[in-house]
């Protein structure tokens, strides 16, 4: 007996038929005598659709009033699958965010999780009623709906599982778990049965989209296990006790056989701009990325070339690259306070990773990486490192090759 | 400056265009120096889409669950109305049936409201802002999401005008008022400028689906005075106090000018069933009526023919065309019980109906309406009264002729 906190994206309740699948997942849960929450997304492409009418309607809307739209999506969904449970013989009742309450602080259209009650749904649940909960919702200090922003539904399942001190969270989804690499890019990537926490959230802030960045430090600052699975697996097939039908995203310590590297990941959606001869001198850090920071851009990767002529320098540095013509535009106002020669921004970089807690204890990573990418004549544009991760910025054209060749090297390939 | 409440039905609230056609009707009451009060249906189609899915998921459903699952229409209309006042700029906010509170019982699907508190919103419209409130919803005893049934919409704004003590209602809808007969079918039909309750009552059950049966009985009980008007109009056309764009469903006392007759209304919804050959013998109405209330079958009109034989007798009754085969279904069960020779069900019939308060002080109207009917060999098959009415059965083949026919007879053509 187990308490689950079971979680379904916008592809497994995408219609009636889905959403009676994922049912079957929750069904064979209550069978075996787990006592199961539930967390619904809305219907696949139904969210998309209501925010479109928001916008349509007033351009500037009041984000109040977004949120009483939008949170619509998870409610429909929450009352369908009560329903489907039911047909099934399955004690259910819906919860939204105001009835459970899961209260949240007043950012409306990215509110942060105040607090969940379990008073209400906990004894229920524990008679064996399954809490069916609308995602993405709650409810903000002023009474009324407040959502938690794209991908609030896996912060929703992890905040929950965490208010109700459950043995695990399950996140169904339309992939089978975590790989080693995107498969479309690697076709010897293979499902990860573990990763921990800090690797896991190095992969989702590099491009694996499988589970929001959010959820995922949230689950790690308060310990839920959560386990990835597809929702379109057989509803019998065997969970985390039996043959492994997903990935576990848990603690280092509850990984025994740590590789040295867990992944490659990969980021298109970088930009690069480049400051031309601008005046190296003191402080000329501050006066490129202040400007940047006061209009909301994050710069990730930076690199300072060697002065040539001792007067001047070229800076460059990434970021988003929706960002990208915004950061131009702050940079040219500030150019009588910067001075440089030239500006210059291109979209075709791409950003490659290689993730791994076994680098702490494992020197030389970054050689091999530089090596083997060298060896190819790929030229590496910028690098940055943390603990567990070293990227290296490169051209976009490189990029599949690249991740196949650290793939190969860090001995992820399949069998 | 009046307290208005201002009620739009789907049409009216079909799409982001006529959602903001509607918000310039509400823009123009405001910049009158009116506080207003919208009441939202779902989007046109929205809710049979929604009441769709939850019949596929589980034809027997919990009504808790179809309460969550609905209610979620009117829930989108209300933030979409509220960001297009805002857009316009005018203050607006959404309320849900939960926010005001707006009570109901716990009879989920078909709840009646226990209660309104105006506290949260009247300061507030005083203020100038307009409360945008979702329809059709209420929450129940067990803090659970209620909806009041089909057509609910315009009984949450009859209630809100009777509980904010609105000086009037007015319904915004596809069509400009109430009609002395179907347009369709009595090309010279015209638009009445006021109607009284009771006369609109009778119009409402008798196939006049402009307003909802429910909602006008509580506007005469209330004393709350509905105006019927096309949200399809410009915005800046005249209210009830200009040129007059609509129908004042009101106190019979506000209309100077009685007509004898109000209007020509027909239902073609109604079946009848005929016993051939009954025990004539008494006790023998209570063995018929008796299981059929018993099933939840509404009988109308009953007629029993004179005995022939003295022994037997023919009874013939209608009941809604709906009912027809659960009707014959539990005569049949009973025959032994009420002893008949054979039962006829017929739903090519129609009911006609004559409807004026002005009856009461005039004599000779049914007689002149048999007399013009007979002229036209019309056959009556069964007739029934009451104080402001006086409907007929027949041939549904003659539906339209003695429509037409009776709307001439009582001077209601056009000129």
């Amino acid at each position: 007996m187990a308490l689950l906190v079971m979680k379904f994206g916008g592809t497994s309740v995408a219609d009636i038929e889905t959403i009676r699948n994922s049912a079957l997942h929750v069904k064979r849960e209550v069978d075996n005598g787990n006592h199961c929450a539930v967390v619904v997304s809305a219907m696949s492409g139904h969210t998309n659709q209501l925010v479109e009418w928001t916008r349509e309607i007033a351009p500037l809307h009041d984000a109040r009033e977004y949120d009483a739209v939008v949170s619509s999506g998870e409610q429909i969904t929450a009352g369908l699958m009560a329903l489907a449970l039911q047909s099934m013989g399955v004690q259910a009742r819906s919860w939204l965010g105001w009835q459970i309450p899961l209260e949240t602080d007043d950012a409306h259209g990215a509110a942060r999780i105040a607090g969940i009650d379990p008073a209400k749904i906990k004894p229920r649940m524990e008679r064996g009623e399954v809490a069916v909960i609308a995602g993405f919702q709650g409810i903000g200090p002023d009474n009324r709906i407040t959502t938690l922003g794209r991908g609030g539904s896996d912060t929703s399942a992890v905040a929950l599982a965490a208010a109700l001190r459950a043995d695990r969270c399950d996140i169904y989804t339309d992939v089978d778990g975590i790989y080693t690499s995107d498969p479309r890019v690697v076709p010897k990537a293979h499902r990860l049965d573990r990763i921990s926490y800090e690797e896991m959230l190095e992969m989702a802030s590099l491009g694996a989209k499988v589970l929001q960045t959010r959820s995922v430090e949230m689950a790690m600052t308060q310990r839920v296990r959560l386990y990835v699975r597809s929702s379109f697996d057989a509803p019998d097939a065997s969970g985390p006790n039996g043959e492994n039908p997903g990935t576990l995203v848990c603690d280092e310590d509850e990984i025994v056989e740590q590789q040295v590297v867990s992944g490659i990941a990969y980021a298109k959606d970088e930009a690069k701009v480049t400051l031309v001869r601008v005046e190296d001198k003191p402080g000329i850090a501050a006066r490129v990325f202040g400007p940047l920071a006061d209009s909301g851009i994050n710069v990730d990767m930076i690199v300072q070339n060697i002065s040539e002529d001792g007067r001047t320098t070229d800076l460059t540095f990434t970021v988003q690259d929706s960002d990208l013509q915004k950061a131009l535009d702050v940079l040219s106002a500030a150019k009588t306070d910067i001075v440089y020669e030239d500006i210059r921004g291109a979209t075709d970089i791409v950003k490659v990773s290689v993730i791994g807690v076994g680098m702490r204890s494992h020197a030389g990573v970054a050689a091999r990486m530089f090596n083997a990418l060298a060896e190819k004549g790929i030229n590496i544009q910028a690098i940055s490192t943390s603990e567990i991760k070293i990227s290296v910025l490169i051209d976009a054209a490189y990029a599949e090759l690249a991740v196949r060749t650290l793939h190969t090297l860090f001995e992820l390939d399949a069998n």
